[in-house]
């Protein structure tokens, strides 16, 4: 025997809430028509290019449709997803972590690079170039736990201030790339970080600050080792160098990590070139941006000439000729940092 | 001005199924208790341990319960999601590539191991030891574009047929542990497999045998290399071993590619005693399960003597010591395989 069915107001409320959310997953084009998801992005090519990008490759009608399972997306961090000048972030945890060290380490005050960094004299501790950056890195990213490191980057990363904008590094992350990643993620696309910075230090605080887990990050790391101590197995961070996730390696990492290439690639500089190449290498639509840092007001403005997120004059070259978008940091974006309110 | 609400059946309908999939998606207690969602599993420890570990680890008001981001459960492959005797199917797959590629080789003819193996000699073949292995491996899984041996592999796995079982390896599953894997993802779990075998010998089919895709996919490597093939952007598989993801390697995989310690480790053999120990290691609720391969009748039975998953009485002694749970195939399991109707 069948009931009847009875719905009273309060049930039909409830069935047009679900109604709504359904939609919003499914991300049609009602519900995306009601509001905009990309508010910090003026209007003009980059919008367009990106709002474009998602309609065909979601549309089940668009020859550019694109499955569910194949929609994937990387983001190189640095000068993409967050600030990099003056310095990078990760350069001044190290530096942070030279401090904290030094009186376990007192032969320190006769040993370079770390006698001139505990000087404050920068420039003459980088004066041993590469060799004395990996004593750096191999002093304050080794020889402790995965989550030791962890809980360390955790600690510095809640009472660290950018030196020029003053507040949390976890704040001077770009709101226009916030908005485009959880505009990707709604419309079913999986987000990654693809980044030449430590993915261990990146991986503590992504999940909270760009809705990235762990598992999505990748980056450069260190040799681990697998050990029991005091009779709980633990992983230990070797003064190794595992993988250096930049240039050529950024398509390595990502085949490593993910197993399929990338849809839609976002970098910033030199150093993402190849994952924008290969990206763009494979059939059907594909998205590739390149954020230009040119807003010397609003943030910084570098670019050939800079050591940090080079974009050199070639790789300008090089988006003009493969269709590439480049984001006017300056005339694309309506806010750069998220409200602190 | 407001509407009136106006719902015929057909619309009331469309509304009860959608609330039905909501409630199942949300894995309801209702929902869960409408249907047994391990039926190919014997009432018993191992299905109880399993039932038990997902109700306390997500029931909100469990003192075991576990956010949903950190939900991570991990399977080995070979001997406990697939049939791994009397041989690992890359092995035999491996073994058809080098007939495959015989005619281009005529070099073989004379060459250990490759002259044994084409007069079907293996047991000559496999005299060199560890050597003969790795040199058949690189001649079979080195030199082509990442995307042409997953052509390769796929082309494989849709022809190939298990020795004994006379059926496509994609169906020498284990139709209980597909239940668990379905299982855990209804509750909120993300699953990933961590094996000695390839991590590309695997991804091209995990997703569509296990659910599982090629980005939750933990394995041994080669090493590769971006470069410029006609024009196009392609990796390159080197003749070099990058990682080898067993024993103590697989916690360092699993950190390397998931950044988080497992909750649930499911192994068959010595090869995943350091993934339960290190899953186990972790605070909070655990669930730590070991296959055993007991069913000689239906499947294979085997442990401490094979060369090939051994479970050896030393693991046996540590899974009671450290109370994880062994999986008797034989008492267990009331179907081993799908169906094939």
């Amino acid at each position: 025997m069948k009931r009847k069915p009875v719905i009273n107001i309060r049930m039909f409320n409830t069935i047009v809430s679900v109604a709504a959310l359904l939609a919003l997953g499914a991300g049609s084009t009602t519900a995306q028509a009601a509001r905009d998801p990309l508010p910090s992005w003026n209007d003009g090519p980059a919008k367009h290019a990106i709002v474009d990008f998602v309609r065909a490759t979601t549309d089940k009608g668009s020859p550019k449709f694109v499955p569910a399972a194949e929609r994937i997306a990387t983001f190189d961090n640095d000068g993409t997803l967050w600030c990099e000048q003056p310095m990078y972030s990760q350069f001044l945890f190290a530096l942070d972590r030279v401090k904290a060290l030094a009186p376990q380490h007192p032969e320190w005050k006769d040993k370079e690079p770390f006698a001139s960094l505990l000087k404050g004299d920068l420039k003459e501790a980088l004066a041993g170039g590469d060799r004395a950056m990996l004593e750096i890195v191999m002093a304050t990213h080794a020889g402790m736990t995965t989550e030791e490191f962890e809980q360390i980057v955790k600690n510095w990363v809640a009472t660290a201030r950018h030196p020029k904008l003053k507040r949390p590094y976890t704040e001077c992350v770009y709101q226009p790339m916030l908005e485009v990643l959880a505009y990707l993620r709604a419309n079913g696309f999986k987000t990654f970080i693809v980044s030449g910075g430590g993915i261990e230090f990146m991986r503590p605080w992504t999940e909270k600050v760009y809705g990235i887990p762990p598992e999505q990050v990748v980056g450069s790391s260190m040799k681990t080792q697998y050990e029991m101590r005091d009779g709980k197995p633990v992983l230990l961070r070797l003064p190794e160098v595992d993988f250096i996730d930049d240039k050529a390696s950024k398509p390595v990492g990502i085949n490593e990590h993910i197993g399929r290439r990338p849809v839609a690639a976002f970098g910033n500089s030199d150093g993402d070139q190849q994952m924008l190449e290969y990206a763009q290498g494979g059939a059907g639509a594909r998205l590739m941006m390149l954020v230009h840092h040119d807003d010397a007001l609003r943030e910084f403005a570098y670019g050939a000439e800079s050591k940090i997120g080079t974009f050199s004059d070639a790789l300008m070259a090089e988006a003009n000729k493969s269709g590439w978008t480049v984001i006017s940091m300056k005339s694309d974006w309506k806010h750069i940092f998220p409200s602190r309110e």
